[in-house]
């Protein structure tokens, strides 16, 4: 059932390349996986124990297979079901079990309730003894899908180790994918991972982590786009805290003292979306055009029509000023009022000129990743093939 | 047929207060006149000549009425008609006549010519003797309606002087205005100046000035709204020249570009002309509610839609940054590119920010003048009632 050796799991985060908000109304959204990676190992283990370790949040807790056996019962039964959703009593089992307060919501607590309860569901009646270690290039709470991109990984580890999928290192590569209806079924339990976590996610987080790429979101639908460009971006974060619900709000009150005056602007922002995906598709296709110039153009626009809706912020502005004193164009991305902010890079731009804009950034008390968009989804690795600045975190 | 005593007249500027560029699409403008007034006296001269002054321009011209008698058989010959057009033999005879090449069209030339045209126009057969000094408080070429204020007070002078509207003097008040007719006359034979002037003008300008207040303009179509409230504005001239028709053709092709993204955004422009029309009704009207937040976040959203179309510039972005800073909301105002802004203040506003403001925008390199949008349109007055550092110019 469990296979030998360590196995590497990674999954990307995700930003909104556009339609934030308007999104909220029926609008497309875009969301585009982000190249800042959480990579799992997991190994099996010959004590009878099951140990996680997740060193960005401080986490490392250890447990009997047999006492988790007790909780078998509450858990998913037959294998070849659809995966099933957490119920509040999964939740309070799960909170017990763990020794955690009923009301518990900080990161460490619902990371590892998401965990036990993929491990409960996934692996059946054989409980395996295993060894995780789960580390992230993605800052948490910070609107770039951090949370997804764990609960893919674990999903995906689980569904492999147990052999629920095939174990991708049998092909000859360096990155190894699954097949379609195994990324599916990733997908799925990925979701309840995010129920976890979340309550009710969209599930655009965990289809972006899981297909990679770009998706189109729009009233509930979720679609991802075959073959589309990645394209090299600067994530800054401004580290400005904000609540996404009193954004949310604070639109649906704009939008109810300004109706003719607002909606207009979440029609340009939809069309932004439109005209967004079909550039990349026609970049992708190699049809000629200035491409980057048009991207350039929505994303100002868009960064415009976010302010309008009262989402900005003086540090988003603050982003904005300085990479456009360096010619690079950026808007916010996600739900704004602070947060982090996506800067377009031109395939040709000039490396000294990023590296400028990068160091204003970082002056101005604002983290910076040079990174890229539409990567892949879930890769499992070679434990020979990571990098040794990621191999040194497990 | 002429009076004996001097004559004060006096004509407001104008700014756009929303829907400039929109308004070429159908969109609705609201222009509302700027108290940065252009004054003129006229007196009456007994040595049989004609004399100019037009100190803000440097131009001092003086003609015999035996050499203006000559022109007369070509100008309006029956008064009691709808003021006539100038034609291009009119713009001929007149530019002979005063010894301007055929292709003049310098301010100074321009100016002549429509004090030429209406003069011969309006004052019929018995040519009188006169002396009229122009001065202004606006900059020409900036979009602020100079030309326009100097027509309207062009005609409003040589009509109340030939007696061809009422003498307003002899009623006892500070400010004098004519009555609606008559400003209606005023109004058509100014339009007949600015057509020398301007060619092929909207009409809007000459009616801002002439009629005061807040004006309505769509498809061509004027009107006047009869109440309307004041509001103090700072006017700020970052004097970077910009070519109106150049910004112009850049939202055409913006607009041809991306059709679905920008229609939205001119109609969102038509509903915030439309809301603040409202807003100042409600204001003048008294009724309760927190308007002037509602014209702040107008200026706002609109700011960032005249940015989206193509017509902003680094200058206005500093304008509406540095007052931003003070707590104050700004927005281009005309066509864009640079050229003015308009700063609204609240009744309330503390006077030291407001000066601090406009010692930024100075530091700047820009001019600033603290004034009044809405204020009057044409007006007599008494040379008594004069300000000081105005009647120093005459």
């Amino acid at each position: 059932m469990t296979t030998d050796k360590e196995l590497f799991v990674s999954a990307p985060g995700k930003v909104i390349l556009h339609g934030e908000h308007a999104v909220v109304y029926g609008k497309v959204a875009l969301a585009v996986s982000l190249n800042l990676r959480t990579y799992l190992r997991i190994r099996p283990c010959s004590n009878n124990t099951v140990q996680v370790n997740l060193p960005n949040i401080g986490a490392k807790l250890s447990w009997d297979i047999s006492e988790l056996q007790t909780l078998l019962p509450h858990f998913q039964a037959n294998l070849t079901q659809e995966p099933t959703s957490p119920t509040p009593d999964h939740l309070a089992i799960l909170k017990k079990f763990a020794g955690f307060a009923e009301g518990s919501i900080d990161t460490q607590s619902l990371a590892v309730l998401a965990f036990l309860y993929l491990y409960l569901s996934i692996c059946g009646k054989d409980l395996p003894s295993l060894d995780m270690t789960v580390w992230s290039q993605l800052p948490t709470g910070a609107g770039l899908g951090s949370s997804a991109a764990y609960s893919v990984t674990v999903a995906t580890a689980l569904l492999t180790f147990c052999s629920r999928i095939s174990d991708p290192r049998k092909e000859k590569a360096e990155m190894l994918r699954w097949m379609k209806d195994e990324l599916d079924l990733i997908n799925r339990w990925a979701f309840q991972g995010e129920k976890v976590i979340h309550g009710n996610p969209s599930g655009v987080d965990n289809a972006v982590a899981t297909w990679g790429g770009l998706l189109r979101y729009q009233s509930g639908q979720i679609t991802p786009l075959e073959r589309v460009s990645k394209l090299q971006i600067v994530l800054t974060n401004t580290q400005v805290p904000r609540s996404t619900k009193i954004l949310v709000a604070g639109v649906k009150d704009k939008l109810h003292k300004f109706p003719s005056i607002l909606e207009p602007v979440l029609s340009s922002i939809n069309a932004i979306a439109e005209e967004c995906q079909r550039v990349l598709e026609d970049l992708v296709a190699g049809i000629p055009g200035d491409h980057y110039s048009v991207l350039e153009e929505l994303i100002d626009i868009n960064q415009h029509h976010l302010n309008v809706i009262g989402v900005g912020h003086p540090s988003l502005d603050k982003v904005c000023q300085v990479t456009a004193s360096h010619g690079l164009h950026s808007k916010l991305t996600g739900s704004g009022g602070g947060g982090c902010a996506i800067t377009l890079l031109r395939p040709d731009v000039n490396p000294s000129t990023v590296q400028e804009a990068k160091e204003k950034l970082t002056d101005c008390g604002f983290q910076c990743w040079e990174t890229i968009i539409g990567a892949p989804g879930v890769l499992a690795h070679s434990s020979c093939s990571m990098a040794e600045d990621i191999m040194k975190f497990f």
